[in-house]
């Protein structure tokens, strides 16, 4: 059966299930403790002039169902490159098309925003994933790793030197 | 020999020295062809109520020998984050702590804007960038991969959807 849905830009009312999907996902990639943010914080931060994230959402007549979170970086090769943080679909409705659709629709935006690049991350061990993401022409750099320095490592650092 | 340098913010009349190292880092990553950007889009997209990042430099009475860049992301876990695009001390200036400086200013800069997280990228191979970082409490994530659509990727998937 044809799963019936929209995709559309979100609200700031849809953060509450914007956070449900982060959090489902976060469970997923077995780091749900890491999630501090807050439905405030996504509303304070997604929204208005100096808006952080673009955020695309995939709704049935049931709720939302996925969501799709991106922003601008910046490539001293390329100039403006578009981030896409999160692509997420709730367990239940996978395996419809309804990830494609959203991962499309940060596509157009890119294009539309004239970016050269487009960018995201996955977990090595996710082949679904990457054979998807190869599947539409994106290439996987595996010689890449993430460096990351949290805020008690910062604390700690300033505090030393 | 102590070198006499000082660390400060970029202008725009800087930008043709940035340029000069962005090609020198991408020389040392193998990836010269790949720098596409001018100086007048580091002028246009640094500068200005929208600046798309934010350049420290080292500098000595010959001139710019190093730079860091770097720019705010959003994380659906922790909100506002820095990342650290580039950090880049001209190869006859290395082993002196200009790098470090560097690095250290850009932390203070996250710091200061209140971030609950920094993060960049490394190559795999490059052992003594990761042992630095390692030893500066930073932690080397190496179970994500980046993944990369381009110009050319967009075009084509976007024309085939």
């Amino acid at each position: 059966m044809l799963m019936d849905y929209q995709i559309r830009k979100s609200a700031k009312a849809d953060m509450g299930s914007v956070l449900k999907l982060i959090k489902e996902l976060a469970e997923f990639e077995k780091e749900a403790h890491q999630v501090e943010i807050s439905v405030d914080d996504l509303i304070r931060d997604g929204f208005g002039e100096n808006a952080m994230f673009t955020c695309y959402l995939a709704e049935t007549k049931e709720g939302i169902i996925g969501a799709a979170l991106c922003y601008n970086r910046y490539s001293t090769w390329k100039g403006k490159t578009l981030h896409l943080e999160d692509l997420i679909v709730s367990e239940a409705y996978r395996g419809k098309g309804i990830g494609k659709a959203l991962y499309t629709r940060v596509l157009e935006h890119a294009w539309n925003q004239g970016v050269k690049r487009v960018e995201w991350n996955v977990l090595d061990w996710n082949s679904g994933a990457i054979d998807f993401y190869e599947s539409t022409g994106a290439k996987v750099l595996r010689d890449w790793d993430t460096v990351q320095m949290n805020y008690k490592g910062l604390k700690s650092y300033l505090s030393k030197k």
